[in-house]
């Protein structure tokens, strides 16, 4: 089999199971450059294990998954998700000093549901900018850039509040570019009938933190956060998408993350091959021949 | 128990397994005023009769559903879509003069998915477009309004391309308002963080044909088409999306249309009974001290 595409990134989520030792072992053993950690396995070694396991490891380092939920009234449990941010931003800046040269401090911020019994949308999409402003500083001491997710409206009502490109960009606006983006995920997006005119936007604003793709294809699981498969084996036109992203001149390194029950009860090595098949096969022809340049 | 909100309607899919006969008869016993009908059993006793039990039952008609679903390529079956839909705007015209004074003839589109193997969320699109430009002279001369319905993005690969009220409005722009308007759901469009400037745009270009309120509650059910609540079960803000659309001068039937297993279970005349509790407990509050104008 020939190289993984060397912008491949695999987001640890996709091997969920494995333990960060194994996950840092099959990427790297599959060929792939990069990868994004998620916080808990981190956490269950010790963030100063975790980032010498990742400079041993010789990968670059994508994104660290992930801040967020910050939809909460104030009050204690606020302040606590605000104090685990903060965690959270100085661990991304602690494994991409950590990462291979190319790493990028990037912090994925999911920004959480309607607080229980509540059906104020706007005030919490208004806590969600609040929350950032109060993050920022830190954000901007530690060098992380926060990025916003769109989630798929789906979600809008437990888990994310923040559901458009457009919407998050809107958040982001009143920050710096470096310090607050947003995070461009396939299988959120590609529906907007808005979507590449967003892209384009968030390319010339400077925002696209990091770039993800997945696949979508009904019907969705039953449990529809594990519906999220390889690129290719969906609906969504990776071409369009993929080609808008590069138009903006991103450079950075592509994740795949994948939630689906039965990727995750696939062997870690198994699952790593496969992502690289399935990018090379539905991404990388699309990242070619697009005039590049450096990110803003 | 008190009367019924005089400008509830209730969608005939809410009480779906009832024949015609049936959901006429527990409409109008829970002295509901008006109903919205569904082709399939409207053809199953005959237009004609349909016509004629509606103008007996003394209910106003509020909409047809529904027609669509040519997202198809050119050939048969696309031609054969845009047949159906001709005998649909048929049906909606004659069982519009059939209902009691201050019925409405709208026919509600909802617009199909990708074609089986497609990627090209773009054309399929475009092909709505064109559908509704082929059928916009039939609707005209038969003086119903084609409401086109955006339904949630999480059916825009295998149920409807349109996914939001801004969508339906592009689409609706080239056509005059009496002949294309759009379907305001809050099922479908209350995540979305441009709804209630797209409510306000929809009123100002006189295109909302009819409003529709039906709550979401997560987690969603295994099979998410029957995922739909009573107004008051789930998290949606039946009031400021209320206000929005009767800012605009709204003055039609307002139909509650529900899609849920245990709904579908429930004896007719209880869930139409529970149909207007909740509406008179959720919506109806929202429905007074508006300044009122006739629809433009």
């Amino acid at each position: 089999m020939t190289s993984p595409d060397p912008r491949l990134s695999l987001n640890q989520a996709t091997v969920k199971h494995a333990d960060l030792a194994t996950a840092l072992r099959v990427t790297a053993d599959a060929g792939i450059e990069a990868i994004g950690l998620w916080r808990e396995p981190v956490n269950e070694v010790g963030l100063d294990v975790a980032a010498r396991m990742l400079t041993d490891s010789g990968l670059r380092f994508s994104t660290h998954c992930r801040g967020g939920f910050f939809t909460l009234p104030d009050g204690p449990a606020r302040v606590a998700a605000l104090d685990d941010n903060r965690r959270a931003i100085e661990e991304t800046a602690t494994l991409a000093a950590a990462g291979a040269t190319g790493s990028t401090a990037v912090l994925v911020l999911v920004a959480g549901g309607l607080p229980e019994a509540s059906r104020d949308l706007i005030g919490a999409r208004e806590r969600v900018r609040d929350a950032i402003g109060a993050l920022e500083p830190d954000a901007k001491a530690a060098g992380v850039t926060l990025a916003i997710e769109p989630l798929h409206p789906m979600y809008a009502s437990d888990r994310a509040v923040v559901s458009t490109l457009g919407q998050a960009l809107d958040i982001a606006a009143e920050f710096e570019p470096d310090v607050v983006g947003a995070a461009v995920d396939t299988f959120h997006i590609w529906w907007d009938p808005q979507v590449l005119e967003q892209i384009g936007r968030a390319g010339r604003e400077g925002r696209i933190a990091t770039y993800q793709v997945c696949d979508w294809k009904t019907p969705l699981e039953a449990d529809i956060l594990l519906s999220r498969h390889y690129p290719g084996e969906g609906v969504i036109d990776f071409g369009s998408l993929t080609r808008a992203v590069m138009a903006t001149g991103y450079d950075r390194d592509i994740e795949v993350e994948l939630f689906h029950a039965d990727i995750w009860a696939d062997a870690p090595s198994s699952v790593v091959r496969r992502t690289a098949e399935s990018f090379a096969a539905a991404v990388s022809p699309h990242l070619r021949g697009v005039p590049g340049s450096t990110r803003g």
